[in-house]
């Protein structure tokens, strides 16, 4: 009953297999080697367009880079307000675009909304140096919150940014989970959408250790390899990430691995719907979800095993928790078993 | 007859076996699991005391978050002019110290002379804001010119740090190579030494990607995890690092690794010697060989699929190359074979 | 009819003066000359405690600097989400900080809600690396809403920074306005609620260019000479600011200064209130004044030659502006005549 | 017998008259009135072409901040071993342009010297990320050594500079004493030789706290004025700094002041010439004079009242100093006294 994070799994066997496959004899460093180079280009593929891509180790790194490379003096990144990069990442944005402001912008559900995003630029005008520059805005999907964006509002959200000359930046931690939610094609998700920049995640979702950022103008990009090299994220044997993305990306495996994710999800959501002790805080769609579980129930849980955070409540919606309950956050995984989600649903019942 | 670096070489089967091995199920997330703690246990072993041990994913991450570990406002880290953090880091240890500078000493062979050290650290002057104030000493052990610290030179460097309370900083990314050339355990080459805090490599040795702060007094280490995390080395998954560790570890195989490596660097340095058309540009001991060959004979050995880099001379030394000739590097492996090293001093001959 | 900003005003003749009675002869630099020891001294008796005090060239400079000397890796400063360090400082404070966070509190009138500030501060725990770790809490005052924090509310925040070991920071770009409106002494405004550090503004009250950076725990001051060199906040004449300080401070011609930009400021919202086209947009103290106006009557008096600057509604209060109304900011200073007040006034009437 | 340093100098009367006239009234603040558009006019005039120029506080901020104007990820900027911004600036260019190097070219009597500086730009390769990217080149006229650099050489390190596409940098925090050694015009000094940023000094000379970057090729200011801000630069009464620079361009004070200080070097080197106890450590033209003193006559002069530093050798020129002598610098300014310079000259005689 490991409901704690999708980055508790552990690696695919075909991850294992190709990490195996590919450490035999000598290949150039530093991302030149064939098997770098094939993934790459496989990259194009999957998102139906050149790109330019980049491995990094993890998903802060690759939020982090994907901010630098975009960034101006004085800039600012608007994201709504309880994002990943705001409350989990240890200032790392801010750290690698030496200081840029991550503005958060109001909206339920763990999404930007369109209305607030325009009202927060307006506190932004050209020229006037006081209040900085924005840079970009970034929206995870799915989100934080486990919810997910429609085309329709990425589509008003990426108008908004590029009218001002924004990059929109995409936090795809759960990119995969957000594609089969959806049934969307990757760039379906992004650039038809109007995403620039993608932080593409394998890490929860099978992989070992291999996140990519994705530009889909690849001129955004031009110093990236320098920003990477600076932030200590080009790894030498850069054929470890690819190894691992050419088993995470053969056959969809990742498709397959993220449907189960989400497949076990909404099982978990079903016991909670039918708990009297516990009910879905608010309705989530990817592999995340929150609950409030009577402070009972939570505790007899963990003592069975079962484990799992507490959370923040989002801001303005601290009457979501009553008294003798608590918020929890549950993740399901590519290797959560559907046996284990019924014990626990079952502990609910 | 690829001598380009050690890191284009791949990793080792029982690393593969291992991360295989560790794969499934779940566990604790961001260092916390149970193997995470048994190999950060085992360095406790390896260096015959208590130590503070972080992983992280690059040499670059290593030393350049060892030196933020000890840094001061306006701080400085005195290290060879060719350090490999001065030369190839892209100003990463700078970037991660928000601006330390990187103060070159002058000394031969790669190896920081005592006596420049001291000198360079009378320019400043406790108090004196202008000069900024030092925070660390850095040497590499193997140096980045294939040469070796004797013990009395790393204590002579160590006193003089210690006099001036700067921490002493080893970056060994060939520490291994380091250990086997001079018959040194770990704790010989270190703490009894004076050294602070190791950069511990085995990336280049066998490894995918696993690199580790070793700090000898704990108490430098406090803030130390949210050092990391900010600096997008905290690894979700870091079970996939102890993993690699735990056979690098295993039976001395690190050493073993080491000493293939140096022999195939003696078997070098012998055809090298015995060339008219090439010589070694300097003594070396470790797997790097520095050699300045007949610059029609350089290309001959590239057309032959030799790959190797040129080499900038180092600083004062450009007469070391004639005309007609080149200064290259030549780095052995774990998975350097005996044949393709004598196919290359052959065609020196 | 110039209620643009109180940097709008020039320097008081008596500071002129003292630049010209000190700018004979020579004095050692960088802070130690006689006249430099003397004000710092000067400070002593002002806050009635031994302080350490550094005169930097910005009010942002002042702010930035001060939380330099108390960040810590993942450094998170908590403050108002309108404070003027979020907003009108460029990212300053997150550039000195290396990108420490400036988390926005919520909270009524430009006030830090003390419910707020813990409720916020729950988001972080002590150890979890995840969310940074916050080093201090900020507040204005007077505020950049033009309201005072009441003695108890500055306790309360000060007795929650203290619980978690957060050094409580007071941005007093208009401190002399704050003393006057409430009959405070520094020190009793200060530390004696609490309070660790100060940002001491002298500019905008009749100096050219005088702020200053007050630790009431010269403990924490200790990095500040190398942080403040390295912000190139270190003046080589620093006798310039401290002359200045000294007519400044030399028979409370500060106080006086104040008192007259809050009587003017009074005249004014006397002026408003009397108003059928115009109101104050909430209740102020200090010498700044929010103001919604008709927007026919705003455009007469800007044709007329008045200078004043339309402002953001607060986050969740656009509701304060009508249509056909805009909110502006009225600022009073030391030489605002109050011919001028009653020339506004008689227009808004 | 003040030869600390010319920041020891006050201001001259011309300056604080024309602070007190032009502090009247209301003005635009942060740059925006009408006297900092004359002046910044004025600039124009002084450089016969169009330049954009911005005011900051200290020498410090200037050469950072035009640092931080042309960095790139990765920034490394060649300048002489013993430059300012290596030795005075407490990594000050580190910390604005967040980590750059500040790369040490190695020339004598404090001159890069341009076949070195090519040198070790061949260490940098296009596209190589390990080493960094040049991205400036700084000198310093009259330099840190009281050397000039000939119109030759700055067209030589300009030709190298400008192949490498890297931006050429002036450190004129004594440009007046190096004008006016050479009979140079303004114009001649800088962009007429390739010259594409200067740090425009005049604290030293006569001001109390004046200096500007000005930029030759406006095109490379665009993001200068949120550069400036977000490095606490921008003064909020901005109008005191071009009223010092107004009094000190009118009817070239500036040159007069500089011509006066120079001279009474030139007498001051008389008088080392002329010394049994004393002699020039090198040749030196502008305001400032190394001299090597034996020991007892230079604590004979510190007893009756000369101040001045001791200096550190340059690197590899440790044998200027002999036993029982000592290496110091001597300072003259616009305020020296003859009489206080045939003084010292006396006690050496």
């Amino acid at each position: 009953m490991i409901f704690a994070s999708d980055n508790w799994s552990g690696a695919h066997p075909a991850v294992n297999e190709s990490l195996a496959r590919h450490s035999g004899g000598f290949a150039a460093a530093y991302g030149a080697s064939e098997i770098d180079k094939a993934i790459e280009k496989r990259f194009n593929d999957v998102f139906e367009r050149e790109v330019a891509v980049f491995f990094v180790g993890t998903g802060t790194a690759a939020n982090s880079l994907a901010f630098a490379a975009v960034n101006r003096p004085g800039g600012v990144v608007m994201c709504h307000r309880e994002a990943h990069v705001i409350e989990d990442e240890c200032g790392a944005p801010e750290f690698f675009t030496h200081g840029a402001r991550m503005a958060p912008v109001d909206g339920p559900d763990g999404l930007i909304d369109p209305e607030n995003l325009r009202r927060e630029l307006k506190r932004f005008r050209p020229g006037f140096v006081h209040a900085g520059q924005p840079m970009a805005v970034s929206i995870s999907q799915a989100s934080e919150a486990g919810t997910l964006y429609s085309f329709e509002t990425i589509e008003a959200i990426a108008a908004i940014a590029h009218e001002q000359k924004l990059a929109l930046h995409m936090d795809g931690a759960r990119f995969a989970n957000a594609l089969v939610a959806t049934n969307a094609s990757p760039a379906e998700m992004t650039w038809k959408r109007g995403v620039d920049i993608l932080s593409f995640g394998a890490t929860k979702n099978g992989c070992w250790c291999a996140e990519a950022v994705v530009f889909f103008d690849p001129e955004k990009a031009l110093q990236f390899p320098y920003i990477r090299k600076r932030g200590a994220q080009l790894f030498s044997k850069t054929r470890f990430i690819a190894a691992q993305l050419a088993a995470y990306l053969d056959g969809d495996l990742w498709l397959d691995l993220a449907r189960h994710s989400n497949a076990m999800a909404d099982r978990l959501r079903a016991g909670l719907d039918s708990s009297r002790h516990a009910r879905q805080a608010w309705a989530t769609r990817s592999n995340e979800i929150f609950a409030v579980l009577d402070d009972a129930v939570a505790q007899r849980l963990l003592a069975d095993g079962a484990v799992f955070y507490d959370w923040n409540a989002p801001h303005g919606h601290h009457d979501l928790v009553g008294a003798n309950e608590r918020l929890v956050r549950l993740v399901t995984s590519w290797s959560t078993e559907a046996a284990e989600v019924d014990r626990f649903c079952a502990a609910l019942a």
